[in-house]
């Protein structure tokens, strides 16, 4: 487990990652843009001109227990893969229905009914996944979830998508943006 | 359970607060200062000379479960209390395996082990109290938990942190800071 990163994410014209899609799920849109930067921790912004900016920190563990963790690890792979010349970067909000329940529903409604951890099992190591925390950071978003893969697995990727949606935890997300990205150098 | 609130404690010549004791527990000291102001949100700072600030933003529970958190919304007071002249700040900062732990880990050493929100529960009416969280914020502590109190429950304040303290989770403790304030007018 690392120190938490502070990582944002800038849309405008600069950054390696040339903006395919940005499909609006639920609640407000975010403007077009064309090219996505990834500024990490002290690292500077990009100097070309921003369109708009949305800052997460990774962190600790909040609902995986420890034989998922172990699980994870082992399994799951790191960031910047060469094959993975494809991202996805998926802004969630969730409802105030859910801020007010306590851990252990939180937790019951996440996994022994949603089975979001297991879900994104089945498909490790294909996709790569960094999740970062918004809400105590003033943000618009609750959690800013990038996802990193090769392009013959957009499909699985877009089927995790489409099974994690359909569960009850996806009931409480009321703003939800799902921006694909492609790498083309810098 | 409301939005998170930013909350920035400033040490230094003004505020509402004199500090009557700063005492190091664990790991390095703050600086000594006379007053403490507490901005919240929005609010500006204090005009005069700031000697050191702390942030942190409340948030949803992370350990608690239903039962407890009704138990707490039952008991807990707010805070301004007009008797509650007495406060105390503790800035805390766990070890690196403390944050490696995973979330079952850790709910395990907190309360089925340490007793800690049972503990606290002792204490309720007569201490109020408000957690923020740091940790994502790239700030020196993980958290900051305030306290208020009336000056006769300072003994009942103690006893519950000496409680706390020998307990198995503060052996994660790296760092921790006791500071005593008394209100004193603006």
């Amino acid at each position: 487990m690392s120190p938490p990163l502070m990582v944002r994410f800038h849309a405008g014209e600069a950054g390696p990652w040339r903006v395919a899609r940005i499909q609006t799920l639920a609640g407000a849109p975010l403007p077009a843009a064309a090219r996505l930067a990834v500024q990490e921790g002290g690292a500077p912004p990009p100097a070309a001109t921003i369109a708009w900016s949305l800052s997460g920190s990774t962190g600790n563990l909040r609902y995986t227990r420890r034989a998922e963790a172990d699980s994870l690890t082992t399994r799951q792979p790191g960031l910047a893969r060469p094959e993975s010349c494809r991202a996805a970067l998926i802004p969630i909000r969730k409802n105030a229905a859910w801020w007010a329940l306590a851990q252990d529903e939180r937790r019951a409604i996440i996994e022994e009914e949603s089975r979001h951890i297991a879900i994104g099992m089945d498909y490790l190591p294909a996709i790569a996944r960094r999740l970062h925390h918004s809400r105590e950071l003033g943000e618009p978003f609750d959690f800013l979830t990038w996802f990193e893969y090769a392009p013959e697995h957009e499909p699985a990727f877009d089927e995790m998508l489409a099974r994690l949606r359909a569960q009850r935890e996806w009931q409480f997300v009321e703003r939800e943006v799902d921006i694909r990205l492609v790498r083309e150098g810098d």
